[in-house]
């Protein structure tokens, strides 16, 4: 769901003519529609009504503060994997109390940061860094509240990258070796357990995944209020895809339909209720995928061999997700003429074969000036972005109704990779 | 060739113990030895002796300034990419003169900025550029000198996002449209034709490849001359492999041995002396890439279904050649101690399965807060480094012989994405 639209052949975000931003800011850029964010996380937000339940932002994504603002205040709470992206949420409004802190690396420093601002848990991905918030909580007379994040063994059939559920990657804790920290944790005086977590990777489109996990996590729920602690809430991770294709609903179906959130929660809900506790969920992507696009204008055309190339001034430097994952973005002619349709490679100006945009693309006859838009380019866009090639990272632009405003400048070539 | 070194057991950079800096500087952090590029690049310039020649550094492998100022004063000429290179090229001491500018996608104000800088020529890749250069540089009453960067078509069997010189890639011109342009070059009247310009790729680890190229410019430099225009010179590119294993000399013979270039050029030698004008060669990872290595810090080790990770503190935001190409890097412990060798994964704290920087790795026991060096990390490394998961960029340390200095400090939580 999200609001572009094509109005009389020319690609608004919502009220707000694409072309018209182009003529004020310098391409590439970065243009998100809030209205598409907000009405994302109220859908969300709704499917797990009457349910006790904290929606958790997932940072990673796209951690623009502008962004994380209006998310906070829609009433997300926030899921962080670091030190920046924690300290990018409370100043950004998040209340620490809705922060859920992620990640198989957290240095002390982090652990120390995150105990002093009384964030809400760690989800905590190993036994060994269970000793060593252990010791740092106890360092500062605290106790830390922890969920313990449980490595599900679930496959997702997504991007070996993306999956982060199975027993060979390295999150969570395995199951046996959960159940005995569970049971062992007087050990950890400084330790407060108050949560479960899993989490099984991104962009999923099967029901089946979560229904299989939510399981698995009930069952544990059972165990850890045997050993005698106070379950207070479940984190079911995030995950949620979003659909890569057939974003204007003018092409063929594909697969990568997203779930039915509210049909999910639905089949859910009697797990669910019988937990007993808050349901935490952390989407990502879900929330703010769809309500960005990625602003390009074309540089030159050439032919080589008989294949067609668009090179344009976005390069894989501002989106990195077609190079690094193989991903697929859809991309559309900001104004739409008429003329022949052509098969053309759109690719950027970095100096290697892997900076493309998108390959083997239909696309009407274009002419130096002409704006592309890169569509769904709102969740691990600009946070992948780098200076490759001493480029700086393009500018990032907000609409809202019929305005817009600038959430980040362009970067500056005298102040590279600061 | 490079200058780290095990002396007793610990890593040395030059007379530096690597151990010492990390005791001093946060990890993660890139550490270069100076000696290693200075005689990386005498090695280079002396296979061109007695020939009339210019090895412009490739900025694109690694912009340090401290770097950049250390070639300019070899007596380096820069190969540039875009404006922002040019501008950190001339900022950090190369004379304008001496600076080629690449790269499919120029922009206007690239073009005019490099015109007014006065550079030695702008390698072009398409007429359609051509016909650009050729309308700013009559706009500024200037006559604009570029080389035109011809597609040989010659497959050098690399990574297909490393490969720049086949047909299906978008760099450079065809031949026989290279042909017709140069024969055709009065329609341009702002353009001075100078020199002949071809890059086969990355990391090319055979001969053949140069020698087909040379062959293909040298028989073009002929038309050039027929033409009527003063051929200034010829540029073979860069694309130099190095050796990203074996860094050490203590593992079985692999099969990326680089070339011997000095008798690669004793090869070329009778083409380069007939074609009587200066030979230009770009190395970038030649130059750069065995002096750096990233120092990181062991955080927490786990097993999961018998599968063993080393979580350490670097992650693909700071070095992400072993998730986008595949690429292998040597790792190795600062200190090495005695005890069993195991088979682990080495990953970052980034959450997502693609953060590795190493698989199946054979490692001595580690314990938490030890040492390890990604070897061979100082071209592709930090350039390519983001700000994923609001994580900082890692410092870079140069050392020159028994002293080092902080050439670029690391980057903040407050500052992130500047």
């Amino acid at each position: 769901m999200h609001f572009f639209r094509f109005k009389k052949n020319q690609l608004y975000c919502e009220e707000q003519s694409v072309e018209a931003i182009a003529q004020k800011v310098a391409t590439p850029f970065y243009l998100y529609s809030q209205k598409t964010i907000v009405e994302n996380f109220g859908r969300i937000d709704r499917a797990f009504s009457g349910l006790d339940h904290l929606i958790c932002y997932a940072l990673k994504a796209n951690s623009n503060e502008a962004l994380l603002s209006l998310l906070a205040e829609c009433g997300a709470g926030a899921d962080v994997v670091s030190r920046g992206e924690l300290f990018l949420a409370i100043k950004s409004g998040f209340d620490p109390k809705k922060i859920v802190y992620a990640g198989v690396g957290k240095r002390d420093d982090e652990i120390k940061f995150a105990l002093e601002k009384n964030i809400l848990a760690f989800n905590v991905e190993s036994t060994e860094e269970l000793g060593v918030i252990n010791g740092i909580a106890g360092g500062l007379k605290k106790k830390a509240p922890v969920a313990i994040r449980i490595n599900p063994n679930i496959d997702i059939h997504g991007h070996p990258y993306i999956s982060t559920g199975k027993s060979a990657d390295k999150f969570g804790i395995e199951l046996p070796v959960a159940r005995a920290t569970i049971h062992d944790l007087g050990q950890y005086s400084n330790i407060q357990l108050i949560g479960l977590h899993c989490h099984l990777g991104s962009q999923i489109t099967e029901i089946a995944p979560y229904l299989r996990a939510v399981k698995i996590l009930r069952d544990l729920a059972d165990e850890v209020r045997l050993a005698g602690h106070t379950l207070l809430y479940v984190d079911i991770g995030g995950g949620l895809g979003v659909s890569y294709q057939n974003v204007f609903d003018d092409l063929e179906a594909v697969s990568d339909t997203p779930i039915d959130l509210a049909q999910l929660v639905q089949r859910l809900r009697p797990d669910f209720q019988s937990l007993g506790c808050k349901v935490i969920f952390e989407p990502g992507r879900a929330l703010v995928a769809e309500a960005g696009i990625l602003v390009t204008r074309v540089l030159y055309q050439k032919v080589s061999q008989g294949k067609r190339f668009v090179i344009v001034d976005a390069a894989m430097n501002d989106l990195i997700r077609p190079s690094l994952y193989g991903a697929y973005h859809e991309i559309v002619p900001v104004l739409k003429r008429g003329g022949e349709w052509v098969h053309a490679d759109v690719v950027g100006p970095i100096c290697e074969s892997g900076d493309f945009l998108g390959r083997d693309r239909r696309l009407p006859e274009l002419a130096r000036g002409d704006l592309l838009a890169i569509m769904t380019a709102g969740a691990y866009g600009f946070v992948l972005s780098s200076n490759y090639n001493a480029r700086p990272r393009p500018a990032e632009i907000l609409v809202d109704g019929s305005g817009y405003r600038l959430i980040r400048p362009a970067g500056q070539v005298d102040t590279l990779w600061t």
